[in-house]
């Protein structure tokens, strides 16, 4: 996608792999960006389900993840990897996190020569503790500069309905975060670049954590202070694991870090938000599980993200108290007093 | 309150001037704090209005401001300044920002030699951009080491309803800090300590002016992923202001900086991110003022932050646009878009 001495070329054919709600939603996106400048683009989406596929090509909608939605006309689908992948020299990744790495070594031959990845994806393979960047890059032997990330305050379902919306596309390759930011802004999507690829990544992996936290106080009627608090010091965990993985502390502090954070502790719309108040309302694992259509990453990701922080000497109390609950070790009860009640001392220290 | 070698005491007289809805629930917090270590310990508020006072020491409650909270018995009311001054080492300072610095001239001929002053105010002196510490240190001519802030994410009717919270205890002697967060520490409030005087305080004043965009883009039907963004961007800017007067950046990171903003946005208890909502439905700040019973500081304080920025050539655009908004310079429905709408660049730049 771009040339080896830094020129941007945009693409005409754009991949998707994944026909989930943000996986859609992207689609939408890069086509509606094509549109804003007047560019010919496909985008072609890839899903398993030969009735989603068929949804969007004959009635440009994706009823069960976006509701009455209406797709441009650019967007197509298809369940033949090989057709989506044919030409594509941009490739966006939108499957589920812990599927990726199989999906990968079926994917690699029909990958275009010159073509850059960009995962959408929040999740920390487990057993491997690698993120996805790291997956991609490894099963596709792609460099850095040909893999990249987008992430950020982006509730799929509302950017979907065009509510303005920012978010960052990092890569180590900064004319590369360029190029995909340029693909990709739309009207109501701006996106900012950023070098830091394991600070964006790992801002929208722990984010699913803490939420279910925030969700569990909401779920035993905390309120909003109590709420706040949770999110202060899961941001401060979430930094420390960022920065022992050489991420930067102002990408914390930014859309991917702070506004990703507070965008899904704060909406309906969040399924890690939505399973933590289940859970805090009493539910079980199995009865959360029944109650919701999409996956909450943070119950698969949390004991990633609790054994990577252990290996790496960080504390992260939030995400070992949810993990806690999540493995049936402590009471939703216990949980959100347990977050509050520590010694006194001098905040600079927690 | 300490002595010359830095040995702690705890005050067995705490007057609390103001009896809104801060106020009285500090007193109660100091109350409950006692209680808890089974200390002798009495509160005395000082109000205006004589009905409070009296609804105070007769019925054990402040109905207007906390509904049908009961204090602790003791926790007494008077509205004679001298009477409630008397033998108090520990002074708490809960009064509209603008009123201050004249009352402060009242109250200084009463004020005990010994006395550790904090204040709980969030707003900046017109005319002056002085913050509440400063005012304080000036009026009644007090050494730093005898001036503390108490800001966090402390929505008071929450705190009043004994549910869980966390909060800052700043003073530039770490000592002093330490034995104010002594005297408030109970079951349901956890005081931190700080040093950082200027972020505690900058945090607490600019959050009313942020969740005054934040209201405006909820008023305007705005999204959870765009007041994120208000939110992420809205710190960012305040971490520039208290940066550029001295303040540390882990302070705004923490609960007096993100804590504070994020309970504020949140909450629909928030009496300035209510005006901001009502602002963004169409109404007039007259309609504003009228349907609301207390000020939201942040009207006031926005204008004095916007001139302390512009002296010290700092950056903060969601302020400048809110005052805008203020004063009849934009309209509400510009606000959100321009928020989101600036050139594509490295989100480290903004």
């Amino acid at each position: 996608m771009t040339t080896v001495d830094g020129t941007v070329n945009t693409p005409d054919v754009v991949a998707v792999l994944g026909a989930g709600s943000w996986g859609t939603t992207f689609a939408k996106v890069l086509a509606d960006a094509a549109g804003a400048t007047g560019s010919e683009r496909s985008i072609r989406i890839w899903g398993r389900r030969a009735e989603v596929v068929e949804q969007i090509n004959s009635s440009h909608r994706n009823e069960q993840y976006l509701k009455d939605i209406e797709l441009p006309v650019s967007v197509t689908a298809s369940t033949d990897v090989e057709e989506v992948l044919k030409d594509a020299t941009l490739v966006v990744l939108a499957v589920p996190a812990q599927s990726l790495r199989p999906q990968l070594g079926e994917w690699k031959p029909f990958l275009a020569p010159d073509a850059v990845v960009v995962s959408l994806m929040k999740g920390l393979e487990l057993g491997t503790d690698a993120r996805m960047s790291e997956v991609i890059a490894q099963e596709l032997g792609l460099p850095a500069s040909r893999v990249a990330v987008v992430s950020g305050p982006n509730l799929a379902m509302e950017i979907a309905r065009e509510q303005p919306t920012a978010s960052v596309v990092a890569c180590s390759d900064a004319d590369t975060a360029a190029a995909i930011a340029l693909c990709c802004t739309a009207p109501y999507f701006r996106p900012y670049t950023s070098t830091d690829v394991v600070g964006v990544e790992i801002g929208g992996i722990v984010k699913n954590v803490i939420a279910l936290a925030v969700g569990i106080c909401e779920g035993r009627q905390m309120g909003d202070n109590t709420k706040a608090s949770v999110i202060t010091r899961g941001l401060a965990e979430t930094s420390r694991l960022a920065l022992a993985l050489g991420g930067e502390a102002h990408t914390m502090a930014g859309l991917a870090g702070l506004g990703d954070l507070v965008a899904t502790c704060s909406s309906a719309l969040s399924r890690n938000h939505t399973a933590g108040r289940l859970l805090g309302e009493g539910l079980s694992l199995d009865q959360v599980a029944e109650h919701m259509t999409q996956t909450a990453e943070g119950i698969k990701s949390g004991p990633a993200v609790h054994e990577l922080a252990g290996k790496l000497n960080v504390e992260m109390p939030i995400t070992a108290a949810v993990v806690a609950v999540l493995e049936g070790r402590m009471s939703v009860d216990d949980l959100g007093p347990r977050l509050l009640a520590r010694a006194l001392k001098s905040e600079g220290d927690y």
